[in-house]
């Protein structure tokens, strides 16, 4: 695994769910034609991001959602991470649930938001997903072929033991669909991904939906991919795009040898230990 | 403890001893008289950043530098983290050293830097800390009347497991000596001291020394401060400065509040665990 192309598709997201998922099908076949390998959606890409209507919109596994991204999967051969939908399990509880295709069309792994993003601040934004949503417990880290890839959506991208914890699983990509609010994005988003990046010496690949003026919860937009040494290597802006990087895993070990950051790590001071990564345990 | 005062020192260093030390005082006086109650030294500021020069100019605890620098703090009754000096202890081995001071010229603590610097960036900056120094084994989180803070050299605050630990110890501001290269500094200086202030909602305080344009080692300078939502709220340029910025803790309690990360970790999906700090452990 040298180099690899991938797809980020900042799509608008509207009420209409068959809308949200023409179009997500569309740029994934744009994403295709122009080349991509990986191809990433946004966060809750298929409905509204109101805590209020997920309910609404939640599928189970397999539903038409993931069942059209299965199939455009192998029909493009492309590894596809479906950014998120509100998924509903057999027992009626919601998650909010990142499902991942390979180039056959076969569920890779699937991951339920870890870290539920509960927030107030006053007279800018204020999110309860608790209120509708139940949280995952496993950690994600995705390998397939050479590529090693770990997988956050959002607010779980906020705590640094995640990422340090895939990267000490072997990722070398850490994959994150995300719907930062623009109130958190203008100050932390930026900074957030290149962290990740410069911390664990990955690559970091960030999808978000494009900005909707009538929306009521306001997106930063801004999708990105950043690579190990924390430049940002492809940037879109708050409307609809697709952003492009063609991930270098020469330079990331080359990287990792001269400032050798995972090597000089002393366990013998600090140990983070972690619920182990299996994709076999978190799929439906 | 709302509000504090710190004076950030970015001091020329020169190849004589007796020159930085003099110039630290005047400093440090300085400060003093702009109001500061903390004062924060840069990294190795009594002697050249030159590994093949530690030896030479190393000291035991104490000697004159850590004298000067408790009778400073009792003189000018300020809490003083003396940046640091290259420690010789009893045996001969060499540690890169801050120790901190009181207002009455009570060390407080003693932070021997954990992640010794070694890296090679072909072209750029090459240096090996750990031909001619040792490294500590402490966690130093530092009480004193109403504040809690964690003390870090330099290429310490890379690991982002050494600020968390920190920041579950209570520490509500992280001190960092340091000095980066203005190869890394350029890239990353910024972003570092952001995110560790943005992730565990602490205000950051960096002292690096001034830039000297006609030594070996290129010095980033910026020596800043970083509120507990990632705004720079004081830095100074490459050139002798003194910045000051007034830490609100009452900020620090909303931002806590309205976007509660600390709370939010997943310590049933993930454990960070750790030496205990104890400033006891590592006196001298």
């Amino acid at each position: 695994m040298h180099c690899f192309r991938v797809g980020i598709i900042q799509m608008p997201v509207t009420d209409d769910k068959e809308t949200n998922l023409g179009k997500a099908q569309a740029m994934i076949i744009q994403a295709h034609r122009q080349g991509a390998e990986m191809v990433v959606l946004p966060e809750v890409f298929n409905s509204p991001y109101q805590t209020a209507l997920f309910p609404k919109y939640a599928e189970p596994y397999p539903g038409p959602t993931t069942e059209m991204l299965a199939r455009l999967a192998r029909e493009k051969r492309v590894l596809l991470v479906g950014g998120s939908i509100i998924e509903q399990d057999i027992s009626g509880k919601l998650y909010n649930s990142s499902f991942v295709f390979d180039e056959t069309g076969n569920l890779l792994a699937r991951h339920r938001k870890i870290h539920l993003f509960d927030i107030d601040l006053p007279g800018k934004v204020a999110v309860r997903e608790s209120d509708t949503l139940h949280a995952g417990d496993n950690i994600t880290v995705v390998r397939h072929n050479k590529l090693c890839f770990g997988l956050m959506i959002c607010y779980d991208c906020r705590f640094n033991e995640l990422s340090r914890a895939m990267a000490l699983e072997g990722a070398e990509l850490l994959v994150i669909p995300a719907a930062f609010t623009a109130a958190t994005g203008q100050d932390h988003w930026d900074m957030l991904m290149r962290s990740r990046a410069v911390d664990n010496q990955c690559y970091v690949v960030a999808a978000s939906p494009a900005r909707n003026p009538e929306s009521s919860y306001q997106v930063w937009g801004h999708s990105m991919a950043v690579d190990p040494w924390g430049r940002i290597v492809a940037e879109a802006g708050e409307t609809e795009n697709i952003v492009y990087a063609d991930l270098d895993f020469k330079l990331l070990q080359q990287i990792r040898q001269e400032l050798p950051l995972l090597q000089h790590r002393r366990p013998d001071v600090y140990q983070l230990s972690y619920r182990k990564p299996n994709p076999e345990y978190d799929k439906p």
